[in-house]
């Protein structure tokens, strides 16, 4: 009977093609199911709580894997972090019940979103940030994202997916949306019980609309209504978002 | 005539292999001078303070050009870092005397080396810094980095460089050469007249074997002896380090 494993993993997501395997692609699933494998003897399989997007960043993904070495999961953070390469890392391995699926019973995400709004971008920071050094309207961006908050039909920020195309539901519950303004720094972050594919990019795109006058209250809750059939947009780029964490019960 | 200007270049060193013009390879240099050749129509040598090596990074390198082109330094600024790949900046530019050069009149340049030593490295930080996971004896590298300071003979801190090959000085004034420890992380500083090929480097990778027990302030003081004949080392990883800056009367 193999044990049931629950890594928290971060990456940078600069040099992968997201999160999901790829034939002939370097993506984080790739990369630990490979070292896993190595450290089992025989393939293993690991689940994520949700693809991420190439490019796009991870503070702590949560993943989960089922392994027969009775290895201690201290050593095992220590082994598998000797192999991955140093743009991903395992900060954390626990034990976990046998029924544990990281993305089925994760019932909270959280992702941020970082803007730099200066003239000139650090060459350190600049795979870390969406630069933007353009007039934005800070508060009409603090008026329009709590907007989002609650339980509605995201279609209009959700970029058709293959595995939805025999009509998974749209709805999803936003717990908090909200920006935080620092100086030339710009965060937003939204909290959930689940993303479409692209949804927090497109998010930030429309609110980044709203900052330049192109969309006020109205029109963003317009992207809400059922049946509304247009796109809300564009969508922003993959360098400044992050997978922050997953809250399961 | 041309005019004369001064440019300070931050860099992120990592995909460059470093900053001097080598043929087939993407340098620092390479780019400012194809940058500056398509804005002034013509070739245009950058000549900087002093090459730093594949993987070096710079807060503040400082390089010179000579134009033609009569565009105001705000908009020759704003206009390189449009065309530069977002790994170099320019982060100020002025028109400067005709017969200013970078590295015949610098009187000070000072570096830093970055090293961090808790257990896990961030995927955001490890590009950025050399990650050494091992027990350090800081109070004992805090006696041996201003042992440095002074005006000696540093062969045994220096790399064989072909451009030396006829002999020039191996010796340096170090004006300054102290660690500065916060929690994990690191940092080591040197400022002085010049440095030598690798001389940082081989410094800072002398400076760890004393904080793992491996040498004393008499063994340091060895070094610096004229006709010492043996080599310091080894060479601490290019990552960690940063040209911080580069003084002129």
């Amino acid at each position: 009977m193999p044990r049931r494993i629950q890594l928290t993993v971060a990456y940078d997501g600069t040099g992968f093609h997201g999160w999901q395997v790829q034939p002939g692609q370097a993506t984080v699933q790739a990369e630990l199911e490979a070292v896993l494998g190595q450290l089992e003897g025989s393939p293993v399989h690991v689940a994520g709580s949700g693809r991420t997007d190439a490019g796009v960043h991870a503070l702590a993904q949560v993943a989960a894997c089922s392994l027969h070495n009775p290895i201690p999961v201290e050593n095992l953070v220590r082994a598998m972090n000797k192999l991955l390469p140093a743009a991903i890392r395992i900060t954390a391995a626990r034990d976990v019940a046998l029924h544990f699926h990281p993305r089925f019973q994760a019932k909270r995400k959280t992702y941020e979103y970082r803007i730099f709004r200066g003239a000139i971008c650090s060459p350190f920071e600049c795979r870390y940030l969406h630069h933007h050094p353009y007039p934005l309207d800070i508060a009409a961006i603090e008026v329009l994202a709590p907007l989002l908050e609650g339980t509605h039909d995201f279609s209009a920020f959700a970029t058709a997916d293959e595995k939805d195309e025999l009509g998974g539901s749209k709805v999803r519950t936003i717990f908090r949306s909200y920006i935080d303004a620092q100086g030339d720094h710009l965060r937003y972050r939204v909290s959930g019980n689940g993303f479409l594919k692209h949804m927090v990019r497109n998010i930030v795109g429309t609110l980044l609309e709203g900052g330049k006058g192109n969309l006020d209250a109205a029109g963003l809750k317009s992207f809400l209504e059922p049946g509304h059939g247009r796109k809300a947009g564009p969508r922003a780029p993959a360098c400044g978002l992050y997978l922050v964490s997953v809250e399961y019960d």
